[in-house]
């Protein structure tokens, strides 16, 4: 007997046929002996409905958000109630749970609210009943007994502690497409869909515009040892499992993945002094505007001054851009650059750990294909680049087949 | 300084334009020096769009019931979120409570739970505060913690209970009339809108037919002695006081007003043998059928046998009739006669319990339109009759003037 607690996002509940297909999809775990705990989103376009609502009123204030979480958490409700209506009409037991009810402890830091503690006294009682928890996800409650949420992923979060909490043997994660793609199959016909992938490679994708999980939701795992399995609500496929680095086989591939972004902005400040506390005079505004940076790059130049360069999301860009111009001024910098048009590409992979060379044979591969490279930035797992984001799918196809990744390298070892 | 309990409906919070215009007139309230609570039930018509989609999914059985409260519960905290949120947003202090936070508690009886007890410790503390609770009315909390709610005219129900709870001077019931109507003014174009009534007067009203208050709220308020107020949403008038008979004028008018229904319908059984247990043996398998009876008429006619006649509601009429076909041939009764084109027309007033002969003038008045009585049901402040429903309209509009209710006898000594 296995435990799976099964989390199904917005577009697996949109409408009653799908939870029609759920309810069976748990009939068939009940009837293989296994025990099934459910974590839904809202349905489809639901939180869109209540923001618009809420946005019609005006929510610009922080003490509005404590309300925002009440008016959110209303439509997971709505799916946890209909869901169980629908399990109990197939004749399983079936009992919905709000986030208090659960209990999922949170902080008080409404709109991102943290998980504290998963009460699961209740939880278990129901399983050894065979009676089939729906969890609403996404919300928690906070020690005063207020309505949080979680922001964004909160559910894939919400499935996670939950499943960790049970000690459940799989977090299964029921997504629109068939698990984790070695790159976007959009871009790249040949992305195949990977068997396994570890943790680790998989926060570094998530962080890098893999969209498929959220970060947090992989690091809770990681950090409680939770098997993930990422898997499509409409194909039955086994979907990609994300597991600790001693389940991959031995002989782990250089490069699992290729992930993209073109959400992000780069700014430059050219002809800094180069002196002690430059960097922190140029990123301490940008962090008070609460504008986050994601890679940052700094060359030393001529003449004992340096250019300052980094990106920060699109959407941030202008109001950067211009709170950057004061700082040129202030601090009697060059000029101030920016650039719109930029992508960053990232290779995922744990197998770089212990093998040198994977940089230089990536730099060669987009090379070849005459692209430039703005900007470098490597984690022990990871290496990104900014480019002109006119090459991005150039650099991505050239990159899928430089290393082979259209090649299942597990499916033999697996 | 007044503490209000102030409950807004459905049409009341339909649109957030409306939001706005209450939380105008809290601040009215709160700048007068007062207290305000505020009890909200579901947006115009989402209870609808919620029954709609559990019809969707099929609710018939009792287990599915406590999912639909689950349901039903999303539409009132939607409200609250929003209303909170325009509260700030006019620069007021708000906190919205759902039914479990309040602590609202009540029995387990899904879908038509009855209120136990409501915690008033942090109501006070906020109203202490000059915070304004914002209360999702229609649901509460079970104690063994699930969702409940509390049924038809459950939001006035809850402001009640609050009231009581919280000893408010007045519990505020806004509608969008501008209060309880002597009669029904789309009938009688001098119906008069009453300054006060008494809590007898108006349970009479609402169970024979007034759909302004629900007789439930109406008798938690009597039972809890809280001064309870029926006024516009929309208009700026000073409704309706309903109160004890002690806040009335010393010389309470004969009539207070005129209530009437045209949703029954009417069941005869005739030839009944007169003998004991007869009644019981019509009635027991319609109440088992979960049908209620209204008014119940027997006369003793000739050769020790009887005709036994009575009201159910007209949607029930059929599965009735059938029922009392199966009675009729077991008791050799002679025939089953059944009567859909019937009305029930009371008129109330706790003035006729000291005056004699307000029976005899209610008949004179309807003989003298030639309108027959069918059946006719007295309590002590109230007489019913069913009539043809087609002489619904002459008959309250030759009661209204022959009673002489268009004058406010109340104008002068209130």
């Amino acid at each position: 007997m296995a435990r799976f607690v099964m989390k199904f996002g917005g577009t697996s509940v949109a409408n009653i046929a799908l939870l029609e297909r759920i309810a069976d999809r748990v009939q068939q775990v009940q009837k293989a002996g296994h025990e099934a705990v459910l974590v839904v989103s809202a349905m489809g376009h639901e939180t869109d409905r209540l923001v618009t609502l809420a946005e019609a009123v005006d929510f610009q204030s922080l003490a509005t958000r404590r309300e925002l979480d009440v008016l959110l958490a209303t439509g997971e409700q709505v799916t946890i109630a209909l869901l169980a209506m629908m399990l109990l009409k197939k004749g399983l037991a079936a009992k919905s749970y709000q986030g208090h009810q659960v209990r999922i402890l949170t902080d008080d830091a409404h709109s991102r609210a943290r998980v504290l503690s998963v009460e699961t006294e209740e939880l278990e009682r129901d399983l050894s009943q065979h009676i089939v928890p729906v969890i609403a996800g996404f919300q928690g409650v906070a020690p005063n007994g207020w309505t949080t949420t979680l922001g964004r992923g909160g559910s894939d979060t919400t499935a996670v502690a939950v499943a960790a909490a049970l000690n459940a043997d799989e977090c299964q994660i029921f997504t629109d497409v068939d698990g984790v793609y070695t790159t976007d199959p959009r871009v790249v016909s040949e992305a195949r869909c990977m068997t396994r992938i570890t943790f680790e490679e998989m926060l570094e994708l998530a962080s890098s515009g893999s969209k498929v999980l959220h970060t947090r939701a992989v690091e809770i795992a990681n950090k409680n040892q939770v098997s993930l399995r990422v898997l499509s609500s409409f194909n039955e496929v086994a979907g990609t499992l994300i597991t600790t680095e001693d389940n991959i086989m031995m002989e782990a591939p250089l490069i699992s993945g290729i992930a993209f972004t073109r959400d992000e902005a780069k700014l430059t400040l050219r002809g800094v002094k180069d002196q002690p506390g430059i960097a922190s005079s140029i990123l301490a505004p940008i962090s008070e505007a609460n504008i986050e940076v994601d890679m940052i790059v700094q060359n030393i130049g001529a003449d004992f001054s340096t250019d300052f360069t980094f990106t920060v999301a699109r959407a941030d860009f202008e109001l950067a851009q211009s709170i950057l111009t004061a700082v040129s001024e202030r601090i009697g910098a060059q000029e101030v650059l920016g650039d719109e048009r930029i992508a960053k590409l990232s290779i995922v992979g744990v197998g770089m750990r212990s093998h040198a060379g994977v940089a230089a044979q990536m730099f060669d591969i987009l090379a070849n294909e005459s692209i430039n490279i703005q900007m470098i930035s490597t984690s022990e797992i990871k290496i990104s680049v900014v480019i002109d984001e006119k090459y991005l799918e150039l650099a991505v196809r050239a990159l899928h087949a430089g290393f082979g990744l259209e090649a299942d390298p597990g499916a033999e070892s697996v």
